[in-house]
């Protein structure tokens, strides 16, 4: 009972004495490929054996730089059930991240999508540890490259042995998986995912009161299998032997959608761009998603109108989830208590559009300047977590101890929590307005800014301030630039009735545009450094 | 993420943090007992430090003589989570037994029903490790009794601490839990379960595909909570916020259907002869069932006509389920794979006959005198298990090694196991008879003997045989004993068409009735001996 290791190889085994007939469907360049998991498994087997024969050890990180299809969801297996490390790599991050991170993590090889091949061959030269690319591809010969040297997977795949047996040694503890955090400033951060931590994940996804993943389910991972793998959808549909369809390189909402009809897809799960995509495409034409039970969706907030959309305009149930790469990821989900069932709309709505309660296994706190918060939906701390799907460290990399000390990692997520327990998000800990020893979150306030009418969009940032260490400062981009002269007062009155009065940005500026980073988001950072002095004037 | 300790304070902590509201109802001697999971908090805590007040230490053994109710969960949570471990003892045993296993526990303290202090006070003065007895009830005054010390329960709680804190250091593989088997021959056996089984194990009755244990569910195990930890519903209802609806001392059929309805249970759980008496009970006078989503059917094989009938006849999902006592308890559970759907409705109801599949994080081999069996449903082996709920030893006892090697539990069930993973019990080890190196079920000629309309009860064993090494012998109570003379070539006519000819028993003696044990079962081994010579005259 206590010494029996939980590792992936018992995920492994349990499709493959029981689900052999379950289907993996999978979109590739060249069409829909289907098969077993029975075939999966022989396949699995055979990377696995080609992967030896290569000379890779327990320990050894290897790369994949893939979009979601079954090659990927072999290497999920073969890598980790052989004793090495599943390293996936973000295919959307800046060229110098990728570098860096098949750098750092010292990966021996890398699998990489035939279509992706021109995004590698640009920083091969960089690349100080690869020592061969595995090329996924169905075609017989392979795609011209300049990668070397080159094998193509399925020639490799040809040379394994589909009987090869995986170690029954290999300790929970062992790391099974890595991968790096796309950070918005300095380099990306790696978590290392242990079997103990994908194994137990995996058992809290399918718990009827997460997401229920079953036998009975067709799941469809539209979040990459480079994020947080794919929330651990792969893992768990092949334990409990759940028919799995992978979308394939760079899905549009219309091919997302037939693939949901055409495979009856009962459980899906993507960010909230995706979902919005998704609704815009099915209103325009309807496919049938009578079979989908439910729509996960993370990664960042979902409002609350695309979650009523969902369920009161199509009929699907909307699962808003939070989590992040530390965290494996599932954190919360929010689904409503039983006797929530009686609440108004109203309120059954605001608490589904909550980032959600706490699955069970893990541990929170939620800590303000002034300790652990009220649970009230009013005081604002940062989410603090433990458990034993929530990473203790980054891999080799001294910015470990800002994040993880006194036993927790420490999110950087500011939340409020109400009295029932569900978390709601306000702010990222960098972006909170620290006034007067109390907490302003910068994301209210542009929030309810670019509910103004004449406003396009808002920026709130802290700014060093003589008498309260900080004050809020707003920046606006207004829809009709013309607009602007006598705007501030109105904007300020805007605010006046929705907030406390200390929380009244002390300025509003008005841009042209607030500056971006390459990932879309606003650069507050430079918003900071330039406006440093502003009010004390230095 | 690796060194996280899996134990039962995380189960406890998330039943106080999100679901204080909950109830757990309480059948007692004294009515219906209701509070909530914030009362039960409070009182386990009180419960702990009042245990922690006698003296009570870490890794000590408290036992519980006990029906299903309030007291009973408290005691589930307060023992463990201060570290100590919780005993309980099935107050059915014979006398011998529950004092062979109270002094070979060496339990310090026990918890008794009021109504069962008359057989404990029996035995008292041969037990020689109890220090104390506390008395279950909610009697202001103390029942007369001969046992002392004692305590009353409510006493010692009113003195316990309501702001007691766990201890958070217990390691995960620490014991948490004690039960002893009900053993037909010789001393009952102890099973320890670890903090870190018994989480993993809640864990598997939340899956979508097994339990699906869930918030909104109400639960009522009817299965004594000294009965395998009343299969882990009491852990895994307050982990995941369960009501609970305990249905107290010696409840009838007519009890049990009313606490369903007055309650608005979602799940029940129980031995085929509950089952059998309730659907009588309710077939007689219908209570309102309609918010039964299943019964939780165990601890012996249930008839696929009580299956039909819970399904057909009453509209309530039937699951059947089996484990032991070394299994913690969950082993298998009969529900349909998505495409057996499709299958007749006689193909279905013989798979949901069966113990079932294999639930995620067991490992299983079936192992008949050529190794590992066909999964063919015919060629019989011995269930062998391991995982992280299945036991690796029988506390202190030297029969540890007859049941536990090479790694694996052998658990001395028979079984044969379908193309589809169904395993299905044909026998216990001892009870097959093992004819030239071949295995009869001694249990499949009986159930067929016993579909002949004269047939009352059978009864078949394995006598040793000159050429053969051993032959079946059957043994049978007729209807009307009368008719005996003519019968016995009819009986063996009656079984030919329906087994291989080696199958057939050599010769079928009547009796007047077959020997029973004290809890009902035949006492085949009586029988053994006796008629130890039949075949071989010596």
């Amino acid at each position: 009972m206590e010494n029996y290791p939980l590792t992936l190889r018992a995920l492994f085994d349990r499709s493959q004495s029981l689900f052999g007939k379950k289907e993996v469907v999978s979109r590739t360049n060249s069409g829909i490929s289907r098969y077993t998991y029975a075939d999966f498994g022989r396949r699995t087997r055979q990377l696995s054996s080609a992967l030896q024969g290569l000379g890779v050890k327990p320990g050894d990180r290897i790369a994949t730089f893939a979009w979601n299809h079954h090659w990927h969801l072999e290497a999920y297996f073969a890598i980790p059930c052989m004793g090495a490390v599943l390293h996936t790599v973000n295919i959307r991050l800046p060229l110098e991240h990728i570098v860096y991170i098949l750098n750092h993590a010292q990966d021996r090889f890398l699998f990489v999508d035939e279509t992706l091949l021109p995004v590698i061959e640009k920083i091969q030269d960089q690349l100080t540890t690869i020592e061969g690319y595995i090329i996924m591809t169905d075609r017989q010969e392979l795609p011209p490259t300049s990668l070397q040297p080159v094998y193509g997977y399925e020639n490799i795949l040809n040379d394994g042995d589909p009987q090869y047996m995986f170690s029954d040694d290999i300790h929970e503890s062992a790391p099974a998986g890595l991968c790096y955090t796309s950070a918005t400033t300095g380099k990306p951060k790696g978590v290392v995912y242990s079997h103990r931590g994908i194994y137990l994940h995996s058992l809290s996804i399918g718990l009827a009161d997460t997401l229920g993943l079953s036998e009975r389910d067709t799941v469809m991972p539209i979040v990459p299998m480079f994020h947080v793998n794919a929330w651990g959808l792969p893992f768990a549909s092949v334990w409990f032997g759940s028919k799995q369809v992978l979308p394939g390189p760079a899905p549009t909402p219309g091919i997302l959608l037939g693939l949901m009809a055409d495979e009856q897809v009962t459980i899906a799960a993507g960010v909230p761009t995706v979902w919005t995509a998704a609704l815009k495409a099915q209103e325009a034409k309807q496919a049938d998603l009578s079979t989908l039970r439910a729509v996960v969706c993370g990664g960042s907030a979902a409002p609350r109108s695309l979650i009523e959309s969902y369920e009161q305009r199509l009929g699907i149930p909307f699962y808003h989830a939070y989590g992040m790469t530390e965290t494996c990821p599932l954190v919360t989900v929010a689904r409503l208590k039983s006797y929530q069932d009686a609440a108004s709309y109203d309120e059954q709505y605001t608490t589904r559009a909550t980032q959600g309660l706490l699955v069970p296994g893990l541990e929170m706190k939620i800590v303000g300047p002034r300790g652990e918060v009220a649970w009230d939906g009013h005081e604002m701390g940062e989410i603090l977590l433990r458990g034993p799907w929530v990473a203790t460290a980054y891999y080799q990399d001294e910015r470990t101890q800002e994040s993880f000390h006194d036993g927790w990692f420490h999110s950087g997520d500011i939340a409020v929590i109400d009295q029932e327990g569900f978390v709601k998000l306000v702010d990222r800990a960098k972006d909170l307005v620290k006034s007067g020893g109390e907490w302003i979150s910068s994301l209210d306030l542009e929030n309810t800014l670019m509910a103004h009418p004449n406003v396009f969009e808002a920026c709130v940032i802290g700014v060093p301030h003589p008498k309260w260490g900080e004050r809020p400062l707003a920046f606006v981009v207004l829809k009709d630039f013309a607009l602007q002269a006598g705007d501030k007062a109105d904007l300020l009155h805007f605010l006046t009735p929705k907030f406390a009065k200390w929380w009244i940005p002390d300025d509003v500026i008005f841009l042209q545009e607030i500056p971006r980073s390459s990932v879309g988001k606003f650069m507050k950072r430079e918003l900071r450094e330039q406006y440093q002095t502003y009010f004390t004037g230095d």
